[in-house]
């Protein structure tokens, strides 16, 4: 989670750009070869064009987007693998949002339903998550493509046969063009995503990370807000254990005039690394414990689950936790008419049922605009802009 | 299971008849919104076209069938959601059983083996049952539609996380455009298809319904007979716990001059409230111990199987009941030549293996019967007549 | 796994050729009917063209291969079901090679990555094995068909439920084309495809037999070292309870010149059936226990895992058996040049990971090959040549 160890798959050059993957080569045997060197901590990678269809595609619609999205510093944009949320930048981000909007214009039958026809996408999950996993598969076949499930995974490397994550995925990059992989340990993703020719999506790793879900919080904000510069969020709840708010927080610190409010049962505070992090980015932020008075401030209140698994023994501290910031009536009274509620969700009783009748209860439309975001990220990885 | 819990999906008016969803919607987000209003019990759900093509397709279509199935008291028909076999009149059932005739002539790789392209079902499986499963998910694939397949959705509510079902259905119908429900909870189709904005088939929830292998069952009747007013049906086997038997014998009673007889172990007996409904229609039954008496006189055997899991400790009264009426050669003999043998399955002994070569048994087939049936379903839910 | 207990699904005949399958009956119910009769043995099977499209079509495939492969003793090569390596001889494993190649050159999106497209294939596996049915999955949908899972079909004939398996295969051959079986019983896939009017692919039965295992084997040798005949293969690690290598003699014996040698600790030697069956062919063998001097020898050196679960409480006898024949830096070395390592996956420590830079190691490539060849049996069991 530290710059220090970050692995960024998105490489900026000046090279005609393609993904990982972009044709199914002669013999299925990619072809592609990651010409990787390290260089300050981050691992780069080029991709030589290998079908002439698709170099002229990619350089039409490169050309297409110059001096749009596609240039940082003078240079384009490529996506190797999605592994973590520091490996996007604003203008990467920016780039993404756009592809992602085009997704939700898509109609059925039409010929961008179709981009991804002949791909094959493998759900590689370690640990069950059927809303991850939901998500994805609806993504890849509302652009035609196909998939491979696997839920539960942990066969692949039971104790009696002991294969390593590794040579899983050696064979699974065999029989598919990219994979979706939950993993239990964090750094999963990235191991995985060193050792395969074809693209990685880390579809959470542990404790770690959980990009796909970081980057719809954003396209959320930005999509229900209409901007992410000058906005101000209040993150509410297990702040200490919820790896989404973590996330969230990395990425709105790219954003300028950011205002980010604390507002957690004193258990499960938010840790002191986030919040030195924000301080060194300049990013304003204070703690509260008044949620009334946050959600009249805030464009969008962030609220989250305590997660009881988290508490082991200790359920009296859970029960404690659980019910001292709720998103109810009485919160919905006091925010503004433009803002708005979200949520990871799975929502047990942080959020109020009547809530959800109104407007501002974005949460589900949060869990559509996921939909969007993997399709735009499965899109960018295999077939390019 | 009573006329006055029933909740009516399908309604009859004199509008333009689309489906729930007829098309994908600019942004996914279905633009369908239902219009209900509450009427002596029944739920009548309206809607409107979307796309120009699908109006004129279904004016076609509607016109075609015009005075044959479509009216009911002048009225057309629509099927939004298929929630429980109280739902479906005579005249319903007609239209659905003659949209699976045409199911059944379906070629590989014909146009209409296409008719479902780009749709996307969901099945959200909160208890297995694979025979079910399998069959909803041929059905959907071929007529060219996608599947997202969720065998143990029990983990999107489990204790840990406590998600509503209410909940996982706003959710899982942003990534799909119908969900097949299966659930341990009596009434959950029903609470599923009052908060979604895309149809719900239910696929058996827990003791109370499971309409498709109703329709199905009567849909053999009418293929292996060739009719269904005036026949002799003998329900053989557990009539007390079988929610398949009890839902047959409430849509045979929609049938003119039936006559019913009940085949069953003292313990497992057909209950009274079906016995009373049927007097209350005016169907002939009764009941019989001798099953080779019954068997010369009837159409139909349906045979079921004694639900050991019903049984509990009681091993004795189990063993004593499944041995009692058994389908064998002797039933055979006594059977008229036109006479068809049917069973939901799976079967265990009380059919004998050696009926199988028979033609008269119709188990196999019957199956069969149950994916044109689901065939018939998905089309009319998701692009209409 | 002796001669006189086979079932040949392969047949030798004149006529015309279609696979079981090969058109959608007009009313999905299976026209095909398989006319056996058994003779010495073996259960042949005729079919009989049904589609006038395909009859061309087959014909014409036919006439390009006639004299070349399609030929044994003047008659003509079909495939109807996979059970058992036994089924194949020499001719026939070429033919399939020849097939499996055609599938490595097919590129997406191109009309032979379609031919399949309108068949369904069902995955119907008794115990989990994720590699084997994600091969099976991904074959299929590489070649335009689309999968049913069951991943645990136990369920299916559970102990309270009782179902047969052929109850279970008549159920599930009436919502597809092809049934890849996977099961815990020997003999489970033979049974299978006597009530099957569509084809079964043995995906492993119990402790009996993994054809595809085997043919993907020999294949692997073919494509790497580019003969079969004259090749000496070194098979090493648990030759007592790999059905692998068991598999791999038995077809290795139908090639001229071959030399085996057999490296294994002495707790899982090979038995004597193999050894018998060997010599009663005239293949030469020996054992050793000279890993380097064999690996100096070999074409082709075939690693094993040592199967922990074999040695229930003797865990001391699986610790002094795994370590002793490891493949590493060292067994490269003596290694000629052309040679290559192989290995059925997954992997333990038996290979050492710096091993796998090396272009001998041929493990991962040999997965891949498995894609090729199950993608050449569906091709010929759905649409024949």
């Amino acid at each position: 989670m530290t710059a220090s160890s970050s692995l960024f798959s998105c490489s900026m050059h000046m090279e005609v750009l393609t993904p990982k993957i972009s044709k199914w080569p002669k013999n299925f045997v990619s072809c592609h070869s990651k010409i990787s060197y390290v260089e300050t901590n981050y691992l780069k990678s080029t991709c030589y064009p290998i079908s002439r269809f698709f170099c002229i595609n990619n350089l039409k619609k490169t050309r297409q987007r110059d001096g749009i999205h596609c240039f940082s510093e003078g240079q384009k944009f490529q996506l190797d693998d999605v592994v973590e949320a520091q490996q996007f930048d604003r203008d990467i981000l920016n780039a993404i949002f756009e592809v992602a909007r085009d997704m939700e214009k898509i109609e059925r039958n039409s010929p961008e339903s179709q981009i991804l026809k002949g791909y094959l996408m493998a759900t590689l999950f370690y640990e069950p998550s059927t809303r991850t996993r939901l998500s994805f598969e609806s993504a890849m076949r509302r652009l035609g493509g196909e998939v491979l499930t696997t839920e539960n995974a942990r066969e692949f490397s039971s104790a009696a046969k002991g294969e390593t994550l590794e040579d899983t995925i050696r064979t699974v990059e065999g029989y598919s063009d990219l994979i979706v992989l939950r993993h239990f340990e964090s750094g999963a993703a990235r191991r995985a995503a060193t050792i395969a020719g074809i693209p990685i999506v880390n579809a959470g790793d542990g404790p770690g990370q959980h990009p796909s879900q970081a980057l719809l919080d954003v396209y959320t904000i930005e999509r229900e807000i209409g901007k992410l510069d000058g906005i101000k969020v209040g993150l509410v709840g297990d702040l200490a254990n919820g790896r989404t708010v973590r996330s969230l927080t990395y990425l709105l610190a790219k954003y300028k005039d950011v205002k980010i409010y604390f507002v957690s049962p004193e258990v499960v505070k938010m840790k002191d690394d986030i919040k030195d992090y924000l301080t060194s980015k300049g990013v304003d932020w204070e703690e509260s414990s008044d949620l009334v008075e946050v959600a009249s401030e805030c464009d969008v209140v962030y609220q989250t689950r305590i997660q009881k698994e988290r508490f082991g023994e200790r359920l009296d501290l859970y029960e404690k936790a659980r019910g001292k910031f709720i998103v109810n009536q009485n919160i919905l009274n006091a925010m503004q008419r433009h803002a708005v509620i979200m949520h990871p969700l799975p929502r047990l009783d942080e959020i109020t049922v009547d809530v959800d009748a109104d407007p501002r209860a974005a949460y589900f439309r949060q869990a559509k605009y996921g939909l969007y975001i993997r399709m735009a990220l499965l899109k960018l990885l295999l077939v390019g802009w």
